[in-house]
């Protein structure tokens, strides 16, 4: 049985898009494993997409393909990428959306606060996907997903060498990552993502919170940690599971009960520290 | 091939926690057959869940691994269980997510007009999740769905013996399930589900239908039975796929157009009764 | 691994119907590959499904198996109906919902202005669904598609000889497709579908759009065609990824900006031929 290939996109499910890129990889591998991670990023929403599958690839076996696709600029001269790691393989346009594949990979390297290339460390191999004759034709030029980055995939799933798939490439491009910022004596943070429950998760990394934190989201303040979603008050700061900090409701939204958006600042100070 | 396993939670599919627990998963057990039973499960509702994964579980071959996610009480003391009967396993928080397994499988003695708990009846054993050795570590105290229930699917799908999971347990904590009550010559019932249709699921089932029924719902009465939604009048009553009765709307949503909710009343009556 | 079997239902996913078939599929061949190619069909809208089905279905491998369901005839005379062509077997009811299949098989004469019947052609043969041998019991007439399709299906994914699931048919009925009608010097067309991203699929195919074609769609005019989503206009025509002309907005929702529903009307003139 070949590896998993796992698919990311903002595609929907009413469609037939999903399941022809389906399609795609099945009729060259009729084994492929295929997992959506999600198709219901928003539409054109790179750093959503970004996110999202930043916190889910890393659990799938090793040697996974993943095929991420937001691409609000299909068909013009943005490149179509595959990174090999010892982890993975990824394929997407190069846009970002792997953004929070080179923080993970990389580290602090990996990440940049402003839109800009990162350098593809030892142990990572990069390739611009060129080669036609790995393609499904006629090629569309307003969906690449189906007849470049699938058929790509599903050859890879069968053993095909990476190289065989383009030039090598020494940089890919990256979204800022947003880094909280130090402010005095606090960090100031933002909100990345809200969540089907209406939880906010803010971009403090578990490391980066203090033992008492005090979070300020608007005019709330919230006081030290709670262990779990049960056991908060109304409004409450824990680490969620993606190790970031999280403000939570207790049995609702907190994105809806303090009308807060993506993006939004989010203050983290230390209670012990004043 | 191993067996089935199934994946019930409320967790949408927009972000990547479905995904992390396929991931999870297929890390411990790459040849996983996973389905998807429902992520739509309005959040944390535990009723809402149990109804759908109630219709739908028995389809599923002899052998299947039921994990369902249901859980407002993520990280407190509610226990974690593993049920096996003859028919398949199930793996969920012990919060009455189980409950309509419970009534399947030991009919009145399942069914429970008040909350609590329910007797292990002969054929079947449940155990506690504690052994810590089979999840994936760090456990995130607001995601056992990934660190603690899909792993141990994965693990049971391999052959595990179900007793390596934890202690054995006598009781399961089971929903109060809505039993029509019996009031002079009627039955009073309730709206059990809505579906994507607007069709209502009640409380009566097939065998508690009277042979003439009279349906009363707010200040609509539907006499008599239809066999099919193309054939009945605008509103009518028939006997759905669940084999429960369904007041269901031509060409439409009886839900919209009653201005229904679930858990709103319906009497049933026998017009040969009268 | 035997062959792939598609779903495309109206169902949703927040019930517990599709995972009810895919169980009854499962129980009759543990081994079938399930893909869904979609179950977000608007209620009921059988012109919807046959159009998004009949975008991808042809992606899948030679052999595929796709089981299509929307039905608001279920339980009437309509037919269900077993299709078998060199490259894929079709099992949906005989309501229209294959027309695209018809379209593509047999070209113009697959075409039908007014709802009718469309012959059989040599290559591909068509079945009644009679025999009940193959079916799970007991029969919901409410849901067919567990009982029947998906059981079906699975029966052909082992092996099974198509005749054995009933008497052959010569006609099957056909929606009327709308196909683009001459005026003048200009064509006169409609809006097919909308999906995701607000984007209007015409039914206009690619080889009946004039080398400089201006679009009429309300008070627009678009003149000539795009290549991309990213390189047009505000508002942009172009070969979407289905074959056909599409209207599209830059950034954003055409559907949303234009006021525009399924079924609108579309002129297509030449630059050239003026």
């Amino acid at each position: 049985m070949g590896p998993v290939i796992t698919l990311t996109t903002d595609f929907g499910t009413s469609d037939g898009y999903v399941a022809s890129m389906k399609g795609a990889i099945l009729k060259i591998n009729p084994q492929a494993i295929i997992v959506d991670l999600t198709h219901d990023i928003s539409p054109q929403n790179v750093a959503e997409g970004a996110f999202v599958f930043g916190t889910a690839y890393h659990y799938f076996p090793r040697g996974a393909i993943h095929v991420a696709v937001v691409d609000p600029g299909v068909g013009t001269r943005r490149r179509a990428v595959l990174l090999v790691t010892p982890l993975a393989s990824f394929i997407a346009p190069d846009n970002g959306l792997l953004s929070y594949v080179f923080q993970r990979e990389w580290g602090r390297a990996g990440r940049v606060r402003t839109p800009g290339k990162r350098r593809v460390l030892p142990g990572a191999r990069a390739f611009q996907i060129q080669n036609p004759r790995l393609w499904l034709h006629p090629v569309s030029p307003t969906f690449q997903g189906r007849d470049v980055f699938a058929p790509v995939a599903a050859h890879l799933s069968l053993g095909l060498d990476p190289q065989e798939v383009g030039r090598p490439l020494a940089m890919l491009r990256s979204l800022p990552l947003p880094i909280p910022q130090r402010e005095g004596g606090a960090l100031l943070g933002e909100v990345l993502h809200i969540d089907r429950f209406g939880n906010l998760v803010t971009n403090f990394r578990e490391d980066e919170v203090p033992r008492k934190p005090v979070t300020k989201i608007g005019v709330r303040t919230i006081h030290g940690l709670s262990l779990t979603y049960a056991r908060g008050g109304e409004v409450m700061a824990l680490i969620g599971s993606h190790s970031y900090l999280e403000i939570a409701c207790r049995n609702g939204s907190a994105a809806e009960l303090l009308g807060v958006r993506v993006g939004d600042s989010v203050r983290l100070e230390s209670a012990s520290g004043r």
